[in-house]
Formats: structure tokens, sequence, C-alpha cells
């Protein structure tokens, strides 16, 4: 699944190649909360490394849909947050929760 | 990101569990266009392994998100097709689709 810099055509195809891989999303889901260090988000994600964290999201202001800031303070502050198109994320992760928690764990298999 | 038994409690959490890695949900578009035989959905998704597609497959039957029906026919003719439950994944990748046509191909990135 390649991401830059020519997105698929397809929507979803195209959307997956955004949020590439079950971090991205997460990401979303934090930063859906408000602004966050990258420390902040990080400790809200266990276990995803400081790199994938740093490359998605330098992903995502690539397009546009986080926009990162450096406050000229001592010690420096540098926060992430959703631009009105990140924010447009919310309807996308409100449907998936909606549907998820619907299914039910483990075996339930239907035979036709 | 490990899928059955138990799904996590967060719903965001709990549908990437459920659809985990790309191929997932483009099965789920595939089938959202109407039941389909395996050759015919591993040729709508070129680069697909057999081996993925039967996995995911069986995870969804698991679930209850797709059934699979086999007809007493020869030859044997074996389709799959999504339960109303299934189905229920349209309105999120209708949300996916409709999010991400709006996001520019390459850089855009916003500066604060």
């Amino acid at each position: 699944m390649t991401a830059d810099p020519c997105l698929p055509e397809c929507g979803v195809a195209r959307f997956l190649s955004l949020l590439e891989g079950p971090w991205a999303t997460l990401i979303v889901r934090e930063l859906l909360r408000g602004p966050h260090r990258f420390t902040e988000l990080r400790d809200g994600l266990p276990g995803i490394s400081p790199h994938t964290l740093t490359s998605r999201l330098r992903q995502f202001e690539r397009h546009g849909i986080v926009i990162r800031t450096a406050y000229p303070e001592i010690p420096p502050r540098v926060e992430y947050r959703l631009t009105p198109l990140g924010e447009g994320l919310r309807d996308v992760l409100d449907a998936m929760a909606a549907w998820a928690v619907t299914v039910p764990d483990g075996e339930s298999t239907v035979t036709a």
C-alpha cells in the first residue's frame, strides 16, 4: 500500500493510504480529544515506537491533516493538533466505533 | 494488533482489530458490491495473496460479518456475501471515501 505523493482514485483505497496501519487511526483518535504534545501522544498509545509516531505525524502534516506548532518558550514546547480537514475524520471514527461495538466477541459464525 | 477472541473495549480499536490491515477493508468494499466467489474477490484485489484472502474471510465468518455458501453443484460453487452486520460497514466505508476524496494529493503542509 504506497502512500504519497499520488493517492489512489478510489476513496476507500485513498483513505487506507492516508491512514496506513492501525497506529494512524489511533493517533487521530487521540488528537480528536484535543492538541497533544509528542510525549502525550506516545504515552496515550502504548506500544507505538517514536519512529512510527514521528513518521505518521509527518505524513499527516504533509497532507494538511495535522498542524505542528512550536512555541518559543524555554524549554521549547511543540504541539500537534488536527486541522479542519483532520477534524473531518471524527465522522469516520465515530462510524467505525458505532459499528464495531455491535460486533460480538469471539465465535459467531453464521452458516447458510 | 491482536484479533480474536477478546476484542478491545474502545470502539475504534475494536474496529481496527476486526478489519486488521488494508486488505480487510478492501475485501468489504468488494463484497458491498454483492456476493463474490473466492476467485472473483482475488481478481478484484490485485496483489492480495490467497492466504491473506482466506484468513480474512475466515475471520469475517467467525465474527458473523460474512456468510460462506457452498452450492451443491458440479463443479461445486462457493460464494461469500456480507451478513446484515457486514452490510453495516457501508456507512463506515462511505464515510472513509467521502473524507478521503477531500484530501489533496502530495504536499500540502499547513504551517502554524
